[in-house]
């Protein structure tokens, strides 16, 4: 991985590089030129869009070598020192390391507030790490375009880990599920009341659960905690492939319990590898976000209509009252569109 | 309830009541009148849908003064066996009861190969109670309008408790959580493979999870699964609400703890009636459907039209072999509808 030691390549939002070196600059494992391939692909801009989509066309994306792994907890259960402690112990097994983080309290400008990069101090300091926020502005569909398309981006540069952090509350981050190979929920041992923005459901979708901050003094309750879950997750439904959710504490802290998770999330993909249900479940997930994609357009024209915008109005108030079924309804507001 | 002592309201399929006769046996509250008015919920022809339509917007449907009930579980749960229990103890306390359930293996005709009459063969002699079979052949908003405009009928029939009964299997069985006021989970104390079925997520959406067939035998096992479950449940996502979800052990066939079921949804419900719930639940639960049946008509004018059938294919092959990115593919596919 070269951080941009080619001055050609460094990244300038004013100047940006024309598709070929852009194209060459990914091929290269140049950081800088994937984060401005990332910025084509977020633009809004009709001319970045296509250079976004002629790069996406060309790129030779690695089938199935990388590993895809959806991060989600709740705020405050350490999702940051999680991964910065992870990503390090990655680095040092010489993978390298893409982090894209989907941050809701990030603005119109498309930073974060929080600031990945003060966030995960040590890891954006690695040679091999690349950590990018995305901001989830918009329309699911658009955050799910800008992640995946990154995925691929960095896939065809090179990196062997590719790391989707979310905050699990809004629907964005709950479909982010169908988006990676392997779900990790972090979660903190005293559960209860910081669980309350976690979306429901969620739970059962997880391929791991870690219980995160069993610092000294906390490691009591989290191996409580631990037991809780494991005698509780052989009683969720079964996966699609067979896997038996892990159930595992650490300690970003203390540095502990990080590489038993790594070990978790191999054995998770040797046997999925085998099978062929990684590489299956890719081609199912890519059909899911092209309908996902399809339907948002759809909702999108209808309900941007003025009549039906009025009309949805003064119907949801009937509906409402149950003044009339919601069904009749739904016809009466189509029957607009005629 | 008259059992259609009247002749005149006798059910008699080749011979459709006037509008005017069906409103005024639902009021009487006979129960032919309200099988038939069903009968015209679920007909596709033109003139039935619009008698229904009628009678739906006439119907003066008690408001939350209902309880509604929805029911799921996977296939040898005992789902038939603990709601004949659960009925007759309800009739027994005076409650009039509907049991509307929906099966999957309901073929054409519109009847149910398992029988539901036969399979609660002492609730459906109750006079105080009406089963009804849903087939769930066709589209989710299909499914739904009819089992939400069923439940309407029930309701203006004056039935006290509404129950659905689902498998949990399908798309249609788990949004019927998204039409009822309290939802009961049923499992096996011996967990594992009876859960194969259930649709993962659905058991954090339970107010209230049962486990049947906690026999003589096997009261031990089903016992160890209660705290399992209680102690798990507590780590769950809270609802909306603020209900904890209860646990409980119960056999049909002894006729035991079905009565502590009922205290629970008594207490939830008195809790959540105070509290105004209930009520804003239903209005949300009607907007939901408002909009779930006008996506469902949009997607399928869309998907029906010929070429853009013929394109998703093509689309598909590519997209499923990584050979174009998901959402460029939707961006053709829509371009074709303009």
């Amino acid at each position: 991985m070269t951080n941009g030691i080619n001055k050609k390549y460094r990244y300038n939002p004013k100047q940006l590089l024309s598709e070929k070196e852009i194209m060459h600059g990914i091929e290269q494992k140049n950081k800088n030129c994937v984060g401005q391939a990332i910025t084509l692909i977020e633009s809004n801009h009709p001319e970045h869009r296509k250079t976004a989509d002629n790069i996406l066309s060309k790129l030779i994306t690695p089938n199935d070598t990388s590993i895809r792994i959806g991060i989600t907890g709740s705020p405050g259960v350490g999702k940051s020192s999680f991964i910065e402690s992870f990503g390090l112990l990655l680095c040092k097994k010489n993978y390298t390391v893409a982090v894209l983080t989907i941050d809701p309290s990030s603005g119109k400008s498309g930073g974060s507030i929080l600031g990945d990069k003060t966030r995960m101090n040590e890891l954006s300091k690695q040679e091999n790490a690349f950590i990018r926020p995305t901001p989830s502005r918009g329309t699911l569909g658009g955050v799910a375009r800008n992640t995946k398309e990154a995925i691929l981006i960095c896939e065809a540069a090179g990196f062997d880990v590719i790391i989707i952090e979310t905050v699990g509350v809004g629907q964005s981050e709950t479909k982010i599920n169908e988006m990676v190979d392997f779900f990790l929920l972090l979660m903190l041992s005293g559960a209860g009341d910081e669980l309350q923005g976690i979306k429901r459901g969620i739970m059962e979708l997880a391929d791991c659960i870690a219980i995160t901050k069993a610092d000294s003094g906390n490691e009591l309750q989290a191996k409580k905690a631990r037991l809780t879950f494991k005698n509780a997750i052989h009683l969720f439904p079964a996966n699609a492939n067979g896997w038996v959710p892990k159930v595992h504490i650490c300690s970003s802290h203390e540095n502990s319990g990080i590489n038993t998770i790594w070990k978790t999330i191999e054995s998770h993909r040797s046997t999925n590898l085998e099978n062929g249900w990684i590489s299956a479940n890719r081609a199912k997930q890519n059909i899911f976000w092209m309908h996902q994609r399809i339907q948002e357009q759809l909702k999108t024209d209808f309900y941007g209509d003025k009549a039906i915008s009025k009309a949805i109005i003064k119907y949801e108030k009937q509906v409402e009252r149950d003044k009339i079924s919601p069904f009749y309804a739904a016809e009466k507001i189509l029957n607009l569109k005629l």
